[in-house]
């Protein structure tokens, strides 16, 4: 309180002074930085409030920062008495690769993705959010390396395939003796799935799929976990039966062999180096007449029969390809969610930076004045924080409506993930380009992270849709919205 | 003319469309890439254009680029039987500092920067923008390295120092047999220079000048090429005669010998990654007591005469002061024009982007349709291309009030010069960001450079003036200015 009052008289001060004296030419005591909560108390119990935002399964994230503290890959550093994570960026994209394979590795070992793939229900399903939301808050590359995996691969396997893919997948893949990425986006198509090039025939001889890659802008491109590590890859292709298109569907197809040496008719090159997330090893591939047996398609929605006949349950073919894209919501909503929590990590470094830094004084000998007590300053961070509280709020909206998802509510998931998705990246970004200028130089430093955040989390606004195509889709299904 | 008639068909198709037909499920025609120059015939002559907006020096900035085309130290590519230059940004800071010398050691070598310091008069500064503007094309580090050795550097030598520490100096500094830096920014005082805690006091009994760092706030922070390559420095300190403090005043102070060990009583740590510029050293600096001859002193403002009395001609601090910073001017003309080539840079890049990626056709069988001609896709790029013309524009005419300065143009350099440089550089992170997600995920890989310009250019908005600090100061004097 008295802080607060003292803080008041300051900006009383500024606003009674008609024009500021000539600044002072003797110098000032030396600035001293001390954190503000060990000089002020909370009127509020900050447990509580960590309850209310992050809502479940606290226990399990503890224990798994916990993980993170006592390992060596996590480069834990210890500051004022508190431990600090977080990976070390000034590496080449090779070496971050490598630490992110480890990490995942570590983590798996102590038990962290115990049940992911093979148990079922609401609680495995908080338990899973809370578990990749503490990877995203450590790092993207973390969290969208599992995310593929599990999310994407293990998704894919899950939603599109059926019993024997699940006795056959699952549980090698929650153990990562397999490792899947998810080949959907060609060179030249990301958002229009239906438009991939990538062709499958059937071959009614051998019982076997035929995956070929006819022409450059057909190449799978960034596709990740291709270029290093990955064993299995879900394929995205059209699928020809007889001289007809049938659209696309989901083939599973080994591109690694137990020593990792690259199959034989698949080539796999690098992306190279990106912005951030280089602890991903995106890749492109192509097929050259790949042969995989007939029981590769995942076939909840469609199938072939030995003997070469084109069978779905769903006549349509615009229908068809809707229930085949909605199990791919869930990667929407891990991401609207990952988005908030990097904004929160931005608004809380920026803050406590403007609360202990000071920059110029009012009156000859005064103090100079901390950044926070500006009105300018506080015009500037203040209302970006009141929005990621309220985008937070709704994260966890989404989140319940997610596992509490019944075929009825598919389309509102659609449009709720699809709109937060775009407006939490969105914002997401301005929120760190602020923060970063706040912060002044600082706001650079990788140290301190909320710079590097953007460029981390830059790619949010483009996959898993593009924003500015999600929110054409929204705005369609809404124009057409039937009127009450 | 025939291209921009089927485009206009495309648009008017897809405006009397009153609901667009289900999209096809046949596959299209493969898709092919080819640049808009192979294809179609512009109704200007582009050397014209180039003469026009680059305005001068024309020959040596193609000299200069042919000198990076030549040498593996600027990593050339040929793409389509074009040369391409970029440094390798998957590089540690180590690696990339390295190579950011070794490219000003191979230019210097070529005397590319010959009478940069030793000649005088328009001709000189002209070259060295044009010569610069090259360099800002190629990397931000290399155009830092540079900017902090000859002009800031060099800069203060030229305008804080008289004739003996020209003399001295300029003639070294351009041959970088001695590397200098520019000590003014500390932990506690970047935009307040004024408020700096380093502490100078003159020993009458030695003719010396002591320099302190009083507290860990006083350290010098940021100081470009401090961590690793400068063997001088200008440090920037409250300069204390007989108890009476007469403001901040420059030193020259030798940090390193020539072996490169730091000198005795000097403290240097380096500042770590960053999120972009990681090819310039960054440093933090101590002064524990340094002794420097009374020569050392920049007084072309102010003197200490041996016995030590303080002599200067300005009596007033303030002006003092003012005269002192005013020859700071040219660091922002320098950001200001280099942020407008990096807008272009990516303008260019995306723009040609959408002449040859295609998405989405609007009837079956239909050739998708390329994202320029796409009436959202126009409306996010072409009013950036609009404002970066106008841009370039007002950045020669900033230039050329910059090169035809007198004593009465100060003060209007001063307002045009920090506008622009906030305006622009805000701007071009705007720009960067608009043409990054224009590119989906090619705007994220490094190659294509649209992204890594948004880390590496970050940084303008908050060094040499803080943007908002800047436009702080611009409003005052305009809000001062005499109405006519």
């Amino acid at each position: 309180m008295e802080q607060a009052f003292k803080r008041t008289q300051i900006l009383t001060n500024h606003l009674l002074q008609s024009s500021p004296s000539s600044q002072t030419l003797s110098s000032n005591a030396c600035l001293s930085y001390s954190p503000p909560e060990l000089s002020e108390s909370y009127a509020f119990d900050i447990k509580d409030m960590r309850k209310l935002i992050d809502r479940h399964n606290l226990e399990e994230r503890d224990w798994l920062f916990g993980l993170m503290k006592q390992s060596k890959l996590f480069n834990p550093k210890v500051r004022g008495g508190k431990v600090f994570v977080s990976p070390d960026y000034n590496q080449s994209m090779e070496q971050q690769r490598e630490m992110t394979l480890k990490r995942i590795e570590y983590l798996l070992e102590k038990g962290a993705f115990k049940g992911w793939l093979t148990e079922k229900g609401e609680d495995i399903e908080m338990r899973k959010f809370a578990g990749f939301e503490v990877c995203s808050i450590y790092d993207h590359s973390l969290f969208t390396k599992l995310g593929v995996h599990f999310f994407l691969w293990g998704g894919a396997i899950q939603f599109f395939g059926t019993k024997h893919h699940h006795d056959k997948w699952l549980r090698d893949t929650e153990n990562y003796s397999i490792k899947g990425c998810f080949a959907m986006t060609e060179l030249g198509h990301g958002s229009n799935v239906r438009g991939l090039e990538t062709v499958t025939t059937y071959d009614s001889n051998t019982g076997e799929f035929v995956i070929n890659t006819p022409c450059e802008s057909a190449q799978k491109y960034w596709i990740g976990g291709a270029s290093n590590h990955a064993t299995h890859t879900v394929v995205f292709s059209q699928l020809h039966i007889n001289g007809t298109n049938q659209g696309v569907h989901a083939f599973i197809v080994q591109i690694r062999d137990a020593d990792g040496n690259i199959c034989p008719n698949i080539r796999i090159v690098d992306c190279g180096h990106k912005i951030g997330l280089n602890g991903v090893d995106n890749g492109r591939i192509w097929f050259d007449n790949v042969r995989v047996p007939r029981e590769n398609l995942l076939n909840s929605v469609a199938d072939v029969s030995p003997d070469g006949k084109y069978l779905s349950s769903i006549e349509n073919p615009d229908q068809r390809f809707a229930a085949f894209m909605a199990p791919l919501t869930v990667g929407r909503v891990n991401i609207a969610i990952s988005s908030v929590y990097q904004s929160k990590v931005a608004l809380a470094t920026s803050i406590r930076y403007a609360l202990t830094r000071r920059a110029f004084s009012l009156k000859q000998n005064d103090p100079e004045v901390l950044l926070l007590d500006y009105p300018s300053h506080q015009r500037r961070l203040f209302p970006l924080v009141a929005k990621t509280y309220a985008m937070s709020f709704a994260a966890n909206y989404l989140k319940m409506l997610y596992v509490k998802r019944t075929p009825q509510s598919n389309k509102i998931i659609h449009i709720v993930s699809s709109s937060f998705k775009a407006t939490f990246t969105w914002n997401n970004m301005q929120i760190l380009q602020e923060c970063r200028e706040a912060c002044g130089g600082q706001g650079l430093k990788t140290e301190n992270r909320v710079g590097q955040l953007k460029g981390e989390y830059d790619v949010q606004s483009t996959f898993e849709g593009d924003n500015l195509i999600l929110m054409q889709q929204v705005n369609k299904i809404l124009d057409d919205w039937p009127r009450s």
